[in-house]
């Protein structure tokens, strides 16, 4: 994915991502595809409207102005967009599946974007949580560590005080300028003012709904080395945090506590599954230390977009055949290819196609599924 | 070692047994080099006078009388001795490093020795570990297990509790008629009236000492198939009873607590060692479900006296030269032997002189060192 390492977008490559990335049913995964068909975001903008239509949905292209308003829209809040590649952008966070192509970055000069620890946990904690994260968090920032969490009641909220003099990292489910929970935006000018970030991939004025929390918690352990589960029930978000955390091939560490607390099930549990229990910042810090240096082999990128030779395009029938190949269980484009004889070009318009209306769902870059 | 499995000893051969055991510095351990040597009991009760006298110390064999004394007095308990071996001695302590040769037993006739879990804690429980106690040994008990424990205050008596109408084993850490702490002399009345055990290796009469009691948890874990750490302090009972456990092989439960209870830290750093976590009986049953039954081979035992051709006794330069061979580290008798040069009667001879002067320690059963 463009631009090289290193290097900087221009304004009007810039403004083009943007405009990309916004439009209707334009995630990460499908900006992606999109950049590897027509290698440029202003190409796969000229070529949207005709992807758009074929889709026989009304979708919206954002237009040049609504990028300029939201560009300059953060400007007005100290915040800027940082494209995957540029300099700033957290290094970590470009090993993840789907990570964002832009993101929304306010951010003190000096903060260690590269040991990170995210810690999460209940809203509702209990004295003894928020105790728990004070201590653990308190300790990892004065051993240099920079803390991430989400910002939310209870255990975020602990960790990121602790941590305001040594640096914190704040993720929102939401636009910029909608900081939730509303009791937490002195808390993120504190975070700003001492140096510490706010992140975020949701556009300027995005209030934040119940689907994008677990979105957001994907970037609070992206955004890690490891994450700990401090107190979280079951069925939480704190154990949708923890499972992207292992996706994403973080290390994981819960707080242990007493059977008979149910705040303590989802870290129990998480233990029993190979989490690694702490009772302390050194427990946390031995095993990061210790971290295989080869793991960020898995880390390599691939910076040149995927061009394949054009061909006809893609008739009806040609649609029918993947449709009819594809299912609930994701497959590989390859193996799709073999299925359908199509050719690597009419493949990749088909997904395209079925990717912006919504009807394809990618996992891990290569695997595609039908959504229901 | 002699009697062979299912056989009973006479009660000449039984008088003889607990003559030997009950003399003074004779172990387990020295009890089976004994029985290596001389084959049976009472040959190594003729042979013992001149061991002694070699050792230089002033050490005292047990009389007829008073072992027919122990036998009645412990009949009007309503117990009795079994000998390793014989039917109705526990077969899990068959299968651990220096099983006790004679146990002295009260048990009713449908216990089942087989499916067993040890459960041990802290005496200064608090209310959430009796709680969790009750749980777990409860549930162990209505799935038919039963439960092994140390009679001692706190998660002990908790443990027996919940589990007398189910089953349950008290070991008592001094003689059958020392029943400690006293107050829970009708506890074990309890145990005993509803078809439960009380077992000891120890004499009657036997006044319990501090260093009885890390003896008496290598018989709890031995007596179970796996044992579960309740709530235990750093360098605590329960603790050790988990390493005694380790190395009788057999798997190790901890149950969780918050990282601010100093009750939990113990059974938190098991964890971290990799105990297992357990918040329930169904986790426990699940592992102990699943044990590898090939496990079982490593508990087999050598039934035949290790018997050495006689040669002529050793000299003070064998002794000597053995001394010199010895150390503080554990070393194998084969390794002596090569060493030194010294015939294997020879070598027997004066390994057995050496611990029963107290001078020597085996481990394992084939390992010796200098005790300092």
């Amino acid at each position: 994915m463009a631009p090289l390492p290193g290097a900087t977008l221009t304004d009007r490559q810039r403004i083009a991502w943007l405009r990309l990335l916004r439009s209707d049913n334009v995630g990460p995964a499908t900006f992606r595809q999109l950049l590897n068909r027509f290698a440029s975001a202003e190409a796969a903008l000229d070529a949207l409207p005709g992807l758009l239509r074929r889709t026989g949905k009304a979708l919206r292209i954002t237009s040049q102005s609504e990028a300029e308003d939201e560009i300059a829209g953060l400007a007005r809040y100290g915040a800027r967009l940082v494209a995957s590649g540029e300099p700033g952008y957290p290094d970590l966070l470009n090993h993840i599946p789907a990570a964002p192509p832009l993101l929304t970055l306010a951010t003190g000069p000096n903060l260690d974007w590269q040991r990170t620890v995210g810690i999460v946990g209940a809203r509702n904690a209990s004295a003894a949580g928020i105790k728990m994260t004070r201590q653990l968090a308190g300790d990892l920032g004065d051993r240099g560590y920079t803390v991430v969490s989400g910002l939310a009641r209870g255990i975020d909220t602990a960790a990121h005080r602790a941590t305001l003099a040594t640096g914190t990292v704040a993720v929102l489910a939401g636009g910029f300028d909608q900081i939730y929970p509303s009791e937490n935006i002195p808390l993120a000018h504190d975070i700003l003012d001492q140096g510490g970030a706010l992140v975020t991939e949701m556009p300027l004025g995005w209030e934040p709904r119940a689907r994008d929390f677990p979105r957001r918690n994907r970037l609070v352990s992206g955004l890690s080395l490891g994450i700990v589960v401090v107190e979280a029930a079951k069925r939480s978000g704190s154990l949708i945090t923890a499972r992207l955390a292992l996706e994403q091939n973080r290390d994981v560490f819960a707080v242990p506590g007493s059977p008979l607390d149910p705040r303590a099930e989802g870290g129990n549990a998480l233990i029993q599954q190979g989490a690694r229990l702490v009772t302390c910042a050194q427990d946390i810090i031995d095993t990061l230390g210790s971290a295989d240096p080869s793991r960020n082999a898995l880390f390599d990128r691939d910076w040149e977009p995927d061009l394949v030779p054009e061909s006809p395009p893609p008739t009806d029938d040609d649609k029918s055949r993947l449709l009819a190949a594809l299912g609930p269980t994701a497959v590989d484009v390859d193996e799709l290819l073999r299925q359908t004889g199509l050719t690597a070009s009419a493949m990749q318009m088909l997904l395209l196609e079925l990717d912006l209306a919504g009807q394809i769902e990618w996992s891990s870059g290569q695997l595609v599924a039908l959504r229901y």
